[in-house]
C-alpha cells in the first residue's frame, strides 16, 4: 500500500499578538484574549480551514490558551457543549510565526504562502483582491497561512516577508474599524463561502 | 423651510436577549455580554446601519450597556479611541423588540420589516436568500430591524410575527456554530458590502 498523498492546498490562519504595532508604530506583545481564541476557532472551522495557530512569545499566554483547551476538549466543556470542542480542536499556540510555517511544512512538505490582510498605503504593490485570492486558493496545491494582527496591526519586520496583502475590507461607509473577531469571520465567508 | 423628510429604508439591528431558548426550547433571558456590545457596534456602523438595539427586559442589564456606552461615548474611552465612540454613539439599550420597533415608527413614521436570522425547518416558507435580501434593501422605501437571537436563538413567541427569515449562513462544512458576533458580521457584509 501507498502512503496517503498528505492534503495539498490547506488554508490556515494565525492570529498574531506578536510583533505587533502599538499606536505609535513601534513593536510590541499585546495580550491573548479567550474570546479571540473562541470566535476565529469557531469561524475556522466553519470555514474548513485546517487549524487555527494563536501566536505570542510569552509562554505564561500559551498556557492560558492550554487551559482554555483542556477545558474544552477534555473538561466540563466537552461534555457540555461538544460542538465547541471540534473548533478548539484546531487551535494550536505557538511562539512566533515561523513556528506556524515549520508546522505547516511538516505537514504538507512546503511552507505555506502567507497572506496578511493589513491596510497599509506601503503595502499596495503586493495588494490582491478577495475574488483574485478565492480564485488562487481553489486550486493552490501549496498550503496557505492568513495572518490576522491584533493591536494596530502586524510588525513591518513580519509584514516584508508576506507575499499576498488581501484588500482591505470595506462597507458602504467611510468608517472601518471591525473588531479581529469580525474581520476574520467576513474574509472567511468571502473567500471560503460556497457560490450563491 | 420644509422640514427635512425623514430618511427612508434606514437598516437597524437588534440582539435578542429575551424571548430566546434554552438548550430545551424553554424561554429564558440571556445575559448582555460587554464583546457583544462592542463588536456588534463595530460591524454596524462599518456597514452603514442606522442603530443598534440590544434588547433586554432586565433593568440592571440595561444599566450595564449604559456604563458601556457613558465610558465611551463621554469618559476616558472617547478621549483615548474617538472612533469607539462613533460606533457606541448608535447603540440603544431597550426592554423589548417591541420598544425598537415603537421607537423606528417614532423616526421614519413606519414599522420596521422584521428580518430574523434564525435556521429551523418550520420557519422555511418565510425564507429568503441573502441576494434577494440584498436587493430588496437597495430599492426599500421602509426601515427594517434585523434580529440576531443570542442562546439557542428567538422564542417561537417572536419568530411568529417576524415576516422574513434570512438563509443561514454556511461555509464548505456541514459545521455551523458561528459566535453571534461572527454572525452579525457576516450577515452585514452579505447584505451591504459594495459590489466586488
Amino acid at each position: 500500500m501507498t502512503e496517503p498523498e498528505p492534503p495539498r492546498g490547506a488554508v490556515y490562519c494565525a492570529l498574531v499578538h506578536h510583533p505587533v504595532r502599538d499606536r505609535a508604530g513601534e513593536v510590541i506583545t499585546s495580550a491573548i484574549t479567550n474570546i479571540d481564541v473562541h470566535d476565529i476557532a469557531r469561524s475556522a472551522r466553519t470555514y474548513g480551514l485546517a487549524g487555527y495557530f494563536v501566536v505570542s512569545p510569552i509562554g505564561a499566554q500559551r498556557l492560558v490558551v492550554d487551559r482554555i483547551l483542556e477545558h474544552w476538549k477534555t473538561g466540563a466543556g466537552a461534555r457540555r457543549t461538544p460542538e465547541r470542542s471540534q473548533a478548539l480542536g484546531q487551535v494550536h499556540p505557538v511562539l512566533s510565526v515561523e513556528e506556524a510555517e515549520v508546522e505547516i511544512e511538516r505537514v504538507h512538505g512546503l511552507r505555506p504562502t502567507l497572506l496578511a490582510t493589513e491596510a497599509r498605503p506601503e503595502l499596495a504593490a503586493r495588494v490582491v483582491s478577495c475574488s483574485a485570492e478565492r480564485t488562487r486558493l481553489a486550486t493552490a496545491t501549496a498550503p496557505t497561512l492568513i495572518l490576522f494582527g491584533t493591536a494596530h496591526g502586524i510588525h513591518p519586520s513580519l509584514l516584508d516577508r508576506v507575499g499576498r496583502v488581501l484588500e482591505p475590507i470595506w462597507g458602504p461607509t467611510d468608517y472601518n474599524h471591525l473588531s479581529v473577531r469580525a474581520a476574520a469571520a467576513i474574509t472567511f465567508d468571502r473567500l471560503f463561502a460556497p457560490q450563491r
